[in-house]
């Protein structure tokens, strides 16, 4: 099975110039689907996860799965206004303007091994910032892991130090 | 296991006069999460589901885990603007103002058995969009799973004739 077969190219979205790597006929496809969430799983038992903390929303499509194998638990990451009780947030720069991601004050305890899962690196912006938060409450970032990576964007660069597993490169 | 106790109340939010009922520390516990997945999982099983649809975003923290432990194809239903390839739409009313839910064109086939996974039965505004999206595309709500009904908004109503099943009432 070549998951690379399971992800569509679409040109110009979200904006002209922009070759957008849709993930969608790799869910559609459960083998697909099932193999994918099956190789993060093993990564995450690997370096020990005690927790998993994925982005919203496409960090919810393979984290939990993950979690739901593992027995563990998962920590929702996501923007502002969304998460009820008190948070802690992390901002950060996108090609124009900022983003702000957000997660409960409560969410890791200290020395809790977590793994961040991710649809896509590109960048890194989105899991620097996931990092800066999972590590603001004492945890400990075991792991990072992404289906697709960039290779060209170097979100590697913005990850140094740290375990960083994915899939597909292009 | 009282799932319940793992459901937190948090009075006026998201505006005031609102008791949200909070997900994330059912989350955060490896075997409450694992164990409602389970039981939507022997859900969508019972109704011999082809293909799991949820609702961005909580809809994929409970359907992806169900579909992955099935080794069945997922859905998502989103947003618009987040999907990048042709999609169908259904907008239906808010208390104030309306909500849009898209799907991609091709994503179910004529003659699929799809479950609706989301975490929470209210009105019951969202799942029927997420019901009419699926059949416009020739698909068969074989069945809906929640996690949480609130029965006070009678949510039920709004889905006469399918097959709901919901974990924990208030």
């Amino acid at each position: 099975m070549n998951l690379k077969d399971y992800i569509a190219d679409v040109l110009d979205f979200p904006v002209e110039g922009i070759l957008f790597r849709d993930i969608t006929p790799l869910l559609a496809d459960g083998e697909a689907f099932n193999t994918v969430c099956e190789l993060i799983t093993s990564f995450a038992e690997e370096v020990d996860a005690d927790v998993i903390a994925g982005p919203e929303s496409r960090g919810f499509i393979f984290g939990c799965p993950v979690a739901s194998n593992l027995s563990i638990g998962f920590v929702p990451i996501r923007k502002p206004n969304k998460l009820p009780r008190e948070v802690v947030t992390q901002t950060y720069d996108l090609e124009y303007g900022t983003n702000t991601l957000c997660m409960h004050k409560d969410a890791i305890k200290p020395g809790q091994k977590v793994v961040i899962v991710d649809d896509l690196l590109a960048t890194g912006g989105t899991l620097e910032a996931a990092v800066k938060l999972v590590e603001s409450l004492g945890g400990v970032v075991a792991g990072i892991a992404c289906v697709i990576e960039l290779e060209d964007l170097k979100g590697r660069d913005a990850l140094k130090g740290y375990n960083v597993f994915t899939i597909l490169k292009y």
